[in-house]
């Protein structure tokens, strides 16, 4: 049975998260099995690399899944893409080893936190950014975002309800870009996320950006292993999962030379 | 009574477009004179310098309403922004003369239609742009839109049902500009459009850039001033109303130095 590789884009407004749940919430995992089963007439497992909170968007979410078809890839995404709702699709689909397992291959993740700093709320922005109504002072959050790079037990930024599996994460990367016209976008990329920690860490830098907590006073945070001590948790809708890295043979492409999802379209 | 100017945003998704109709259509005008007249407990007229369509958005249309209010602009402005529904809010409120009315000085308008062109649809972009599969032949479309530029009897891409009140309007600038990643923006400016113009107008351009139209057939094609020469209208999701300019003193604030929504909010 071939395994298939999936890179799914999603409008997370709509969707209560990415995992499947008992009862009748729409999710994105459920969304995509039952598309596969309306294609294939059998039951599919999908396996997400990332299991994404309720409201949370992305543009990059990899998963896979073994398929009883004999569609190739290119066909496969088609037939996909015409059965699932508007609010999620599939970019790339590629036959990967049967080893390939999206979930214990990610290696790392991208996600991006966008925030919108204009005088007023903006309704164009509303599902995919939070509106800051103070301005932000960014070089105090980078100051702060600069303590928080590297690998550090993240306790203090962990969401309850998390699953027991230790709590050392290794933040690579956090980049904060004011764009003109005042959106602020905060890029993280990190070998993995505790859960709600990317949110965590935002609503801390946030309080960081209005000056009510001090760049300096990060490392004792993180060394506190206390979430009471850090900032609220940032609403869902302002994140979305950019990238997954798979650190597996062939990562971005498949076993077959055909890209779905390749090339310049322009002309 | 003062007389007010607004800029108004919406994600014009969930609205049956601007003008206020008979019955229980959800319109972006009745919106805002529901919330003025919650606020103020009058009614209250709101008079907007473009009617877009059902599904059209807007950064920056204009409106101006006489209110019976003491409420100085700013707190007009935070008051309605809270009454509002999500999709709807005020950027900026300003006294303007009592003259000053958003349809009659509205001297020109600058719409941007925006394409998205990837190997799959995106989900995150379905709000606000249109997915063409095919490649687009930029360079075509932009040789057509030269011909397009500037006075002209736009008959051939006039929307029926139009009320007559002459069909020659002036188009400014065309600008057709594609994006890395695989986005396309087509920028109108001009003094007038008529009923479905810009929407006929991309239709039209769409052929032409997928090679089913010439770029030279663009004179004759407005000679005719026959509608059903010209291509299909597009779609109204990938159109936003980015900005109006209104021809009256001191157009982009108000008689006050206040302003609501200027300068540069990131510290």
């Amino acid at each position: 049975m071939p395994n298939f590789r999936l890179l799914v884009e999603y409008d997370g407004t709509d969707f209560e998260g990415w995992q499947i749940q008992p009862g009748p919430a729409r999710t994105v995992q459920g969304a995509l099995a039952a598309a596969l089963e309306h294609i294939t007439g059998v039951s599919v497992t999908v396996t997400g690399a990332g299991r994404t909170d309720a409201g949370v968007h992305a543009e990059g979410q990899v998963a896979n899944a073994r398929i009883a078809t004999r569609l190739a890839p290119v066909d496969l995404q088609r037939a996909l893409n015409a059965v699932l709702p508007r609010d999620v699709a599939v970019r790339e689909v590629a036959w990967v080893p049967d080893a390939f397992d999206a979930r214990r291959h990610a290696r790392s993740k991208r996600y991006v936190y966008r925030l919108w700093t204009g005088a007023s709320r903006s309704p164009l922005r509303e599902r995919r950014s939070l509106w800051v109504r103070s301005s932000l002072d960014l070089e105090a959050m980078r100051e702060a975002g600069r303590a928080l790079v590297g690998t550090h037990d993240f306790t203090s930024f962990r969401g309850a309800g998390s699953a027991v599996c230790g709590s050392v994460r290794t933040l690579l990367r956090l980049e904060i870009r004011g764009q003109l016209g005042g959106e602020v976008l905060l890029d993280f990329e990190g070998t993995g996320f505790l859960r709600h920690m990317v949110r965590n860490l935002v609503g801390t830098l946030l309080e960081v950006g209005r000056g009510r907590r001090a760049p300096a006073a990060m490392p004792a945070l993180l060394a506190a292993l206390d979430r009471s001590q850090a900032g609220p948790t940032a609403p869902a809708r302002g994140l979305t999962l950019i990238h997954v890295h798979c650190d597996f043979p062939l990562e971005s492409g498949g076993l077959e030379p055909e890209r779905v999802d390749g090339g310049e379209p322009l002309g």
